[in-house]
């Protein structure tokens, strides 16, 4: 038997397990150029609660009774298609289930590559790290000596994204919700400088982080964190919006920030981007990142939750902001 | 005898007579590279307001009881520098004054080009012609059978940007206050399509007018109707954020747009610019407008009111919506 969690409800405001529903049906037989997929490690991220709304996003809403979309690395265990062989690692949008048996539509085969486990392709590479590189690298054009500021500095894709932007020679500012993630973020990681933003104002904290201001915003949270960094740009400044996540849960409209006019004032650009619009230039990305990887120029850190079943409570982890690093689902064994 | 408003107080929303006072001063003699110039015509904007804010904005605040800073097209009538001779039309930040005796720096000599006459150089070329093709060309990346929708569209750069939108091939759908600028916009410009905001839900003109979304916004006002548009983009969608007069009279903080996290989900790009950013390349942009202007491709308008003495009330008809096409004020006649 297969067990999986299907959407039983549309969440208002936090996910509920309730809005979830633990189901089980047989592992069908395969239809040739489909593929059976045993899921190792599911991915939880912040849009995961945008795939929940009744409404389109950047991708078709779900229905209600389907099983929650999900992105998974695994090991395919048995192939009618003749591009995959049991045994091969592969990711895709395996879903919030143990065992994924369809089409090969969207799958990808993983690289062995020496030193790198299988969880580095959702910790540094993959969606998480090519998030990071190109909205660090194409939209915020770095330059040496510039400044940039980094919003949940020590969630998945702003660790990798601050530790790139270190690489490309900016002093980088992370913002983060504890202490010990501050400190992680600067010893660990690099960061210049790192802002509980619990502990102390935004805007005081960047006044004293940016003497220069700030050149580039990898923005990944919005709301009044995204509106103090707005209120201190330097002129050109780009912004690569990434994520809202503070406003995900939100069950009323929620106003742009209040600085929007210095996009004007500053002549910055900001520009909104899905990781999926660069699928063509992953090849690049993981070229640049494996590297530095190996080297250790790039850390990153998994955060481990066991079991499929744990998942629905796992993701509010996100949006508590208890998560370090790269929130994971340990289905199965990796071996 | 020079006449000139000087700023008295910082307005309190809408501009009042009273935040400038009518001031008389002598003219003074030359100093060797200083240039006597005769104010013809005096620009009125809405970025104006901005400048009588007590804070920097893009340019430096103006201290209480300076002359009022301000656009103009005049003529030398005494050079102590060698480069300008009496008789030389110009253009520079002459200020809200009958006469500018001063430095040259920033002054600009205009050519003679047959059939254009001077106020042609703020109503469809200097920085409201430049401001318009720089947004639409160079953010906006029209592609032909794009869809850009111009707000304050029967503005000084609103007219032109919709005009240069159409001649790049764009469906081009402006919005405005009026049945009577509609009918302009439309009927002598050449718009598509045209919204009286005052009329029509904007966010269900929009659906009627945009049947297949926005490609490309050209955003003068902000607030509610900004709003709309962003609720409209298509993947990839470009705003060239030019202007947000819906605000500037504002005496609390404004938030941003509702629709804020579009630009996230329709991974649009968003740029703020003020024309002197280009300022490198306005001869580009002459090049490119003057044959249209020629040809009557590019048609303008000038709302002229009479006399420097107006000119603190005229700043309101902006903020109205009074003016159709190029508020200036004719401070002394062109011959």
């Amino acid at each position: 038997m297969n067990h999986q969690w299907r959407i039983a409800a549309r969440p208002e405001g936090r996910v509920k397990e309730s809005d979830f529903v633990w189901a089980e049906e047989p592992i069908p037989t395969l239809n040739d150029g489909q593929i059976r997929v045993r899921t190792v490690y599911l991915s939880l991220d912040p849009t995961n609660r945008i795939w929940m709304e009744p409404a389109d996003s950047y991708l078709p809403a779900l229905p209600l009774g389907a099983v929650m979309r999900g992105l998974t690395l695994g090991v395919v265990e048995e192939s009618r298609n003749p591009a995959y062989q049991p045994g091969d690692a592969v990711q895709g949008f395996g879903g919030w289930q143990e065992v994924y048996s369809g089409d090969a539509d969207g799958w990808t085969k993983l690289p062995q590559i020496p030193g790198v486990p299988l969880a580095a392709f959702f910790g540094s590479m993959g969606h998480i790290g090519f998030t990071a590189y190109f909205g660090v690298m194409d939209i915020g054009q770095p330059k040496p000596g510039e400044t940039m500021v980094v919003s949940a500095a020590a969630g998945a894709v702003g660790s990798i994204a601050g530790q790139i932007g270190k690489i490309a020679g900016c002093r980088v500012v992370g913002i983060t919700g504890s202490d010990e993630k501050c400190d992680w973020i600067k010893r660990e990681l690099g960061f210049d400088e790192a802002i509980n933003y619990r502990n102390e104002k935004v805007g005081e904290a960047l006044a004293r982080t940016c003497p220069n201001g700030i050149d580039i915003d990898f923005e990944n949270v919005g709301g009044e964190i995204m509106d103090a960094v707005l209120g201190r740009l330097n002129l050109g400044a780009r912004i690569a919006l990434c994520g809202l996540i503070s406003q995900y849960n939100a069950t009323a409209p929620v106003p742009g920030p209040y600085n929007f006019s210095n996009l004007l004032m500053r002549r910055a650009r900001l520009q909104g981007f899905l990781v999926l619009d660069y699928a063509a230039r992953f090849g690049e990305a993981a070229a640049r990142i494996v590297p530095w990887l190996l080297s250790g120029q790039l850390k990153y850190q998994i955060d481990m939750v066991e079991g499929l079943r744990s998942a629905p409570t796992a993701l509010n982890r996100l949006f508590d902001g208890a998560n370090q690093g790269k929130l994971l689902v340990r289905v199965s064994s990796e071996a």
